[in-house]
């Protein structure tokens, strides 16, 4: 069965945004074995300055490493390869056929900057979204991945 | 008050996106007086040809149109001008100040090719969203559009 894991810094608090994960999770198992790893967010003062942030964001990136390591990995930042939901479902369901993929979504600071180089950037778009909500828009983007791939007629 | 309306087709089914919903209206009370406007969706056969969903789309038109009549009205869609947080933050602040506004959501058909040229066309990303979980994503970047405008540390 194809695997996925999807690393994330930061844990759900809202239990709307725990229950829309549980929906997709329960979908998707039809599809893959995915995993959803969170790495604890690096704890910050309540008003860091660079110097700060950047530590924490590079803790952390150890942290996703140790996670990626030896899989195909996909980062998701405003800078990255802006990609449609059939472009998407390509690149997913390609590179499942050849290993375990890795999407990786930061904390609300981001990712470390020498992170991401070390792999593929995807955009949804320009906008900005709460690692919360991101994380259930890309489950949504995993099911109808497999849907577009599957020919149903969920994705219109 | 700035007065936003949000014109949708179709409801929430969901109890986790209500949930959602609900928390960014809370949210959004201490910025603006924010109205949703439910447009029930056409009813299709089971698998609608072109012309089915064409007619229902139409219809659908027309009842948005009674709606945003007189306001000035932005609808969303994957050919629209892709914003960023930040330019939806503006464009949101700025027209908010000179009237009320009016967004619209489309059902999982989209909407009507004719009503598309009559409003200012945006988008959020290349990526396709079910319109439930759209909803959610458009309440959170009025939310944050707000958050920027106020100089808040909610948008990083």
């Amino acid at each position: 069965m194809r695997k996925i894991t999807i690393v994330c810094v930061g844990s759900l608090k809202e239990d709307f945004w725990k229950k829309a994960v549980l929906e997709y999770q329960k979908r998707l198992s039809k599809f893959c074995d995915l995993e959803i790893c969170e790495i604890a967010e690096a704890k910050l003062s309540s008003s860091p300055n660079q110097k700060e942030i950047e530590q924490a964001l590079e803790n952390e990136a150890q942290k996703i490493l140790e996670k990626t390591k030896g899989k195909k990995t996909f980062c998701f930042c405003i800078e990255g390869k802006p990609v449609s939901s059939q472009e998407f479902s390509k690149l997913l369901t390609e590179n499942t056929n050849q290993g375990e993929i890795c999407f990786v979504v930061g904390s609300s600071f981001g990712l470390f900057e020498n992170l991401k180089s070390k792999f593929e950037k995807l955009s949804f778009g320009k906008i900005t979204l709460p690692h919360q909500l991101f994380r259930v828009v890309l489950m949504e983007q995993i099911y109808r991945g497999f849907m577009i791939f599957s020919g149903s007629t969920y994705h219109k």
